[in-house]
């Protein structure tokens, strides 16, 4: 399913807005979070940190969202900003427009049920995986592998040569 | 690079000896490990766990490799068969035959350089990926799962279909 | 070193107002934190939401003070709301009333050098102990524990029999 | 209840075997465990050793208890001695004998349940606590830091001043 678009009204980390369709090419992890949610104060954001030490930026993109559906007043972009700049969160953080109903109007396109969520996109901006709460390190690095895998192979044709870059930090034998 | 074949003298949870050779077709993960290395204790066996849970078995062996090369008198096959059962190990595990050198055959034939080390094969029985120590779940997923679409990819030659069926455990929006 | 007394705006999480002078008699578990400080996420809240479960609350009063010495407009009172009621936080929490310099009052009265700061005080409201940053529960146990069997003593005159009553939750021989 | 004697067949990391009767002046953690038991690697052990780091030797004396009751081929002293090594366990450890029954010696005295076990003595060679299973450090401190100011009392007649020598590592204000 292709992915709908964002629906931001600011930016951090970001001196220009970003958009799912000029993120084609790159795998998209979309990280939604609260910033006074603890689940994503424990596991989501750190996840998303580790995936973005883990993989190449220009392979792989790391977006937050602060998808607020409660406690407005208490998560404005001003207490985001410290909260960012407190976890020392560096990849681009957008926030979520609210909407007519109770969420705002991202996560609703997604049909996102809560916080954390995260949603994986790939090259095409098609959604490729939606998990809610606590995700597997080693399920979420399969499904960025098999996309990464996937794109050098349809860069290469048929050749159906591996892609052996993801052995780095010296650890491969190849 | 080919991997070379174990050298086992005996196995512990199975009733057929395993051979690389006939392991071909599949994703293998060798965690070899010693049962008195505490790195092993608390990184390496629960991360072999954990991709034993993760993955299909008929798409991802995970065998177990008691790679003694120091108090030997503590680490029989006696005191490894209890450990097995207390630690709830139930992939396979093989033992490792000493050689006339400190190291045993299997890890000098691997080039391997301590415990926990971890060696993934791909589906050809070629050495993908070569871990010592604590190892990163989102890289090694990623590198399993990029073998994983490979075979995939393989199959139906250059069609370059995805395989989703990673997308497991209700987690997937496609 | 007699404690100084609190300087608060506004309390969360009672009825009345709280004075250190009406807490004597009771040991005093005072945790200093900022919501937006990650060391106090993860390890000041948490400690003290332990202490609060493990002593009987007419023995050890916990209460939280919320020391902001920066970021003043992302921690306001409405964010410290929403925040104890996410991270259900049940004891006591006051807001430090900010102070001509960069210091929130009681935190410059105790002479506190940042966050999470735990500051420990006799049933006499005397200071005992004063921690910054990561805590050993089994130091801090330690010393809550003299206190404890301290007070008895106290009471008892010269007469020095061991208060048992720490053997609680059916863990004790005697 | 005063603690019954160990029965000990051999000891490790002590040039002489240790009774309990020699540590009477002391606060004593006996640490019961089986080295193949994955409680007592994951737990036990390791707050056996924290509790050395914390306290000074000559008021808290910890010692290890080998209590094997089930895979006795597989943990003899042997493959014990590699164990304490490969763990870097410096406390004094003893074999607890093999009796008629299915429990070693020491262990059945002490009523042990199972392992790990851990028990507490005061000074005067006194069961005070005695725990199966994972411990809350705060407790357990909580209950040395009792002894510990039990003793000073003891020591000082009815004067019941405080010993506040527990306020050590520099976080002490008083």
């Amino acid at each position: 399913m292709q992915a709908p678009e964002l629906d931001v009204t600011e930016w951090f980390n970001t001196d220009t807005p970003l958009t799912l369709d000029n993120l084609k090419g790159r795998v998209v992890v979309i990280e939604a979070f609260q910033m006074l949610c603890p689940g994503c104060v424990l596991h989501g954001i750190p996840l998303a940190q580790s995936i973005q030490r883990t993989f190449p930026e220009e392979k792989v993109a790391v977006i937050g969202l602060h998808t607020v559906f409660e406690h407005h007043n208490a998560m404005t972009p001003v207490s985001l900003q410290a909260f960012l700049h407190e976890y020392r969160i560096t990849f681009p953080v957008g926030v979520d427009k609210q909407g007519a109903g109770p969420l705002p109007n991202t996560m609703s396109r997604f049909g996102m049920r809560g916080t954390p969520s995260l949603v994986l996109l790939d090259q095409a901006g098609q959604i490729v995986a939606h998990h809610l709460g606590q995700v597997s390190e080693l399920q979420l690095g399969s499904e960025i592998g098999s996309l990464l895998t996937q794109e050098v192979v349809s860069t290469k044709g048929g050749t159906v040569t591996v892609d052996q870059s993801e052995c780095k930090s010296g650890s491969c034998n190849v």
